[in-house]
């Protein structure tokens, strides 16, 4: 059978924003402005990543009355949708998000994600050479990171608050790779087994990166980005451009380099605007001396 | 020129409603059961008065984006949907609503309601015996009120809190009936002109309606309904009775009695799904001995 690259699991989201002028807790709340946006861990992962043309296939659950243009444009992509399961009976996933410019407030609809079982795909044992878990429902990921030959990478997100201890060192005891955040990394470093670690990649913001292997930490720090434009995203922007350098040179610090790279030129423009070939990359790369 | 019934300005509006657990102000908060459902106060009041082929026209503002179906739906009633003003570019209105059974949290997204020009419709001058504004554009509407030779019901609702005390005034001294509820009263009582008032319509729930006219009160006890569904667009309901009746009588107090009879057959069902005619809820006037 012929191994690809990269299953990336995780959510292709519709995310509903509305600008209000102050969150409360009850009552009623003009909305001054609304947009609907397409996003999701997996969904911004898979706009940009589709650019570069990376051999991955996506794996989510999404509704078929809700997402069918979504679906549209990820076809439209080039992107491979065998594994995008459709549901014709639930909604979602949607995040509504009110903003009042200090504080958010997020409602979650999973929709079929809950009903969603991956661990019954049989691609996923063997099929690729790296298995990309971020958000979704994590006992099937668990159940698959358990029984797949391929190479782990554990990428929880903002979802990693759902899993408990024993999840959480199971998941990262089964990890080549993990990946998180600051606030993320503070919860993942008690689940880490210290005689056999992973890599861990542990994302800043605009200080940069730090990939701990081993003992060793390197430092690698955040390109200035003028015409800064959104920073949603930018993790997921991190993620294509890192897999993308990966697949092809196999360098763990290299990717992470191209990661932040793209991430910069990300958060220039819209994610759905997003059309840099991986070609002005890599002379992005080189000019950054990097 | 031939003069209908009943102008009916309001709301024909998308409500999104999410269950969730516990309203917080800020964070993520899951949603653990999301429903569409066609509301807004005209759109109750017409999915209800299309069942007893009352001679009205609906006055909104509306998307052609988001709410094609609802018009769709509408149509289909037979409605004269020719003074509903379809937008192209912004969507809406919606209210999200999210509820833990205890509060509710209401975003409100006004949509096209925010450019509607009601008052530029020459056929609300004198096309029409009676005006009814519910929630929508205020300044529009007293407008429209000022200048129309039909009678003016007053009928502001939850948006009672978005008028001035001199512009509640003035719609209260232009208009021959005001309806409201109780919490609503205590803010129409003090615009009254008690020199000449209009006749005040309170509806008090499950302990009926009050008619104050020029200092009579009449009290109209409310019907006990077993197999209560959801309130709901009760008082929509209400005015889709009320004004069934007093098309063909003529009674304010008759019409009351009806209205009542109407609000509590639709609370047993989804309004969708409400399909009683018109002779069926005479029937039950009369075993109702009122």
């Amino acid at each position: 059978m012929v191994t690809k690259f990269l299953a990336y699991l995780g959510h292709i989201n519709i995310d509903i924003i509305f600008r209000v002028n102050k969150l409360v807790s009850s009552g009623s709340v003009p909305i001054e402005h609304e947009e609907q946006v397409y996003g999701g861990t997996l969904g911004n992962f898979a706009l940009i990543a589709s650019r570069f043309g990376l051999d991955f296939d996506p794996y989510a659950a999404v509704s078929s009355e809700t997402h069918a243009d979504y679906l549209k444009l990820l076809a439209s992509r080039g992107l491979n949708l065998d594994h995008v399961k459709v549901f014709q009976d639930s909604r979602g996933p949607f995040c509504y998000i009110a903003s009042d410019r200090n504080n958010q407030l997020a409602f979650i609809n999973q929709g079929p994600n809950v009903e969603w079982k991956p661990s019954q795909e049989s691609s996923l044992v063997d099929g690729y050479r790296i298995l990309h878990f971020t958000t979704g429902p994590r006992h099937e990921y668990l159940k698959i990171a358990r029984k797949s030959s391929s190479d782990i990478v554990f990428d929880p997100s903002q979802e990693i608050y759902l899993y408990s201890e024993s999840e959480l060192k199971e998941f990262i005891s089964l990890s080549k790779i993990v990946m998180c955040n600051e606030q993320e990394y503070d919860r993942i470093k008690e689940g880490v087994d210290y005689s056999d670690p992973p890599v861990i990649i542990k994302t800043m913001g605009s200080r940069g990166v730090q990939v701990l292997d081993n003992g060793s930490t390197v430092n690698i720090p955040a390109r200035k980005v003028d015409n800064h434009y959104d920073t949603v995203g930018a993790g997921d922007a991190f993620r294509a451009g890192f897999y993308t350098s990966y697949s092809k040179d196999n360098d763990i610090i290299k990717a992470v380099k191209y990661g932040i790279i793209v991430a910069g030129e990300v958060i220039r423009t819209p994610i759905l605007k997003f059309d840099k070939p991986w070609s002005e990359i890599e002379s992005i790369f080189s000019e950054a001396g990097y």
